[in-house]
């Protein structure tokens, strides 16, 4: 075996080393590493050596700016300077019926701001925005750039894939953490997410980093890291930037599952929907339109929001994206023309008393098990199965009350969510203690800005 | 990327995962590793992974001897159970001028021991037993494993290199860690000698662990703690060990390159042979008569390794082995039938005073310029180059008095060695406090055995 080495004079063998003794690398030795992988100079046990070195010793913020920089430019950097509108978007580190996407982009985009959102699928126990997207019959998420382009400049808002020219380094990288353990850093979720994001041209973007049992992050100390590593890389790439910190301890409204979100979102943009989601979707829209100056503070921008929604704009501007996209604009009128699954099932409660808990990460794994989800990067999904909740934390129940129902096409795979979901709440005499927020944090350089 | 697996359940990835965590590592996981990866169906990719997370996370006594384990069990274990004397072998760490190998082979066997001695090449630094033998003309280190057992049956002792079918997962993943930065971890040090060695049927093994500046192990702490590792690890595995802690801060003995130090080697042979040089061979010799119960006591394996050489038994026994394995018996009778440099060049002290210390690794390094050693694996060496020095640490020199003589065969090379040794002699008005002692320390369960 010999020691493959990039064009310039920086030897992979090297970088790996110096990472692996805590020497900070510097923005050539990442970019020299980086940018030969992914000509194929440098061959995978090479990088995946020094992803694990990475987890080993971390990165300073300068390292994590560099390499996230050169995962950007790997590919394709989309460029919509030439129109006017800030363009700003949102990102979502996953959960459990996050559906907010759907509800932001018709908002922000109704107040005047460009949103050219570049999405991924359900992985794990969580959703993804283009499956949700594409329970919508005809919906095509897979737009050349110039489509993109010509969407986007007309209703404001587009909704697409990651293709295979944007951020070619990161696809290759991320396929090499999954097979060898090295997911779990900071440093490397972190350029992954920002490298695809920035690659979109926009000026800033709103980070909605989640916390809980539903959570990649768990613990909020971790989720607070990764928070505020992204934010800062941002600011260091020019980009205006805050996160929030939400809760996902429990799933995210009542529906979960792909056309059943759909379905929610429609609620949600018909002025109704469940307050959590609702309240979060405001939030959220409100740093969008304050990143992207079109109001003073952030409550202005809740009241836009609210404005946006009340009016019907929002929905108009959903159905208008919905039909550029190739989408049927009825599904939008009448849900009842998205996919819906055969049968349903009731889980009841098996005694009178309160929801104390509900394990998030485990509904998601019952709507994989559905079919709603992916285990395997290639399977397919079932559009129309998944799960409605009747109660969230802090409820009341009456022994025998539906907790929650199972959307379902095959009897068997619905045998093992209902046992997973009777699992999953935890039925307790005395009201929690507490019920937490659906707000952790603001982590911004602008503040709470209320 | 899919995630490749072994033919057990036991999944790379999580292999991997532990190790990263810090989880101890059971004997099927670590058997799986190293068989799924030697047959080829675990990717070089994941092994790097896990061998970074080894030097991060390091190995317990019990991992390290699973590990040796499976890596001695991935190809062929020599089987010498019918031949009844014991089976004992010496193994040294590396350094420069050191060719004890050569002298106590023909020792040992010639005190009634078993030698089915398997060694290496030089590489960096150091020189390489297989080099010095192949500078012997016509000498055969390339022998099958029935030629290497009629060898060793017919005169004790025989000097083969690795065979492809020896551990082949040693060889590997030697050459992933070598391209991986992966190669300063004492557990995998440890498991890559000592499956090579137990490859050999032995029955025990006297390890010579150098320390010092011409050694791998700089520091006097980091090569205790191989050498205990190594003894204990092959305790675990059955064998009798003991480990000599010897120094290498300055070269061994007065000959550094191959055919010289073969000539050093008949010197000592012959009786005479510079005294550390001598010393050396006479202690790691009683230790393997100690370990192979020739002797009661370490004191009483020194008689009878002097008596042995005293009484030209020994040298006997080399040109016995030496016509055994090809090589022109003649050349030991008469050294001048060895290679020979065509020039000599002169190393004279600038001024007067005492050696205070000998930078040794760069003598090494001065040699492998000269072409007597290899700066990669694929480089050929020439056996007639070398130096050999007039002063070591401790001696008085005159200005202009000859330090050391550089044997050369190209000018361009010469003048370069000349620099680096110039540079590598330290040279002060008064002598050196202290000289280091030869044996530093013994580790072994049977303590020093005087």
């Amino acid at each position: 075996m010999s020691t493959p080495s990039t064009q310039t004079d920086i030897r992979a063998i090297d970088v790996i080393r110096k990472k692996r003794d805590g020497v900070e690398l510097s923005r050539a030795e990442i970019e020299a590493l980086i940018s030969g992988y992914t000509r194929g100079d440098i061959p995978d046990y090479q990088v995946s050596a020094w992803l694990m070195a990475v987890l080993w010793k971390g990165m300073t913020r300068g390292e994590t700016a560099s390499l996230t920089d050169a995962m950007l430019r790997s590919g394709e950097v989309l460029d919509f300077s030439d129109l006017p509108a800030p363009k700003i978007d949102k990102h979502s580190t996953g959960g459990v019926g996050d559906k907010t996407s759907l509800v932001l982009a018709p908002v922000a985009a109704a107040g005047g701001l460009l949103v050219p959102m570049i999405s991924g699928r359900g992985l794990g126990h969580t959703g993804g925005t283009l499956d949700k997207l594409e329970s919508i019959p005809g919906f095509n998420v897979n737009l050349s750039v110039s489509d993109f382009r010509r969407i986007l400049q007309t209703c404001g808002c587009a909704m697409i894939g990651q293709t295979a020219e944007i951020a070619p380094a990161d696809r290759k990288i991320y396929a090499l953490r999954d097979v060898t353990s090295t997911v779990e850093s900071p440093f490397l979720i972190c350029a992954s997410i920002m490298s695809k994001k920035l690659a979109e041209g926009i000026d800033g973007l709103v980070l909605d980093v989640k916390t809980g049992s539903g959570a990649f992050m768990k613990k909020e100390e971790d989720a607070a890291y990764l928070a505020e590593l992204m934010v800062e890389t941002g600011e260091r790439m020019g980009k205006k930037m805050a996160a929030l910190l939400t809760d996902m301890d429990q799933p995210l409204g009542y529906y979960a599952g792909n056309s059943l979100e759909v379905v929610e979102v429609l609620e949600v943009l018909h002025g109704k929907g469940p307050k959590d989601l609702v309240d979060l979707c405001h939030e959220l829209a409100a740093w969008m339109f304050f990143l992207g100056d079109r109001v003073k503070t952030v409550t202005e921008g809740r009241q836009l929001s609210r404005q946006l929604i009340a009016s019907g704009k929002a929905l108009d501007k959903f159905r208008e994206m919905v039909a550029l996209q190739g989408g049927d604009p009825r599904s939008i009128d009448d849900p009842g023309r998205l996919p819906r699954a055969q049968h349903t099932l009731v889980v009841a409660s098996p005694k009178a008393g309160f929801v104390t808990a509900i394990q998030c990460e485990q509904t998601g794994i019952a709507c994989v098990i559905l079919g709603g989800g992916r285990e395997r990067k290639e399977d397919s999904v079932d559009p129309s199965v998944g799960l409605v909740f009747h109660k969230k934390v802090g409820d009341e129940v009456d022994a025998g009350e539906p907790l929650c129902t199972i959307h379902y096409n095959s009897e068997s795979r619905a045998a093992r969510a209902k046992a997973l979901l009777q699992a999953s709440f935890e039925i307790s005499a005395a009201p929690p203690a507490q019920v937490r927020p659906l707000i952790h944090r603001v982590i911004s350089k602008f503040g709470e800005k209320d």
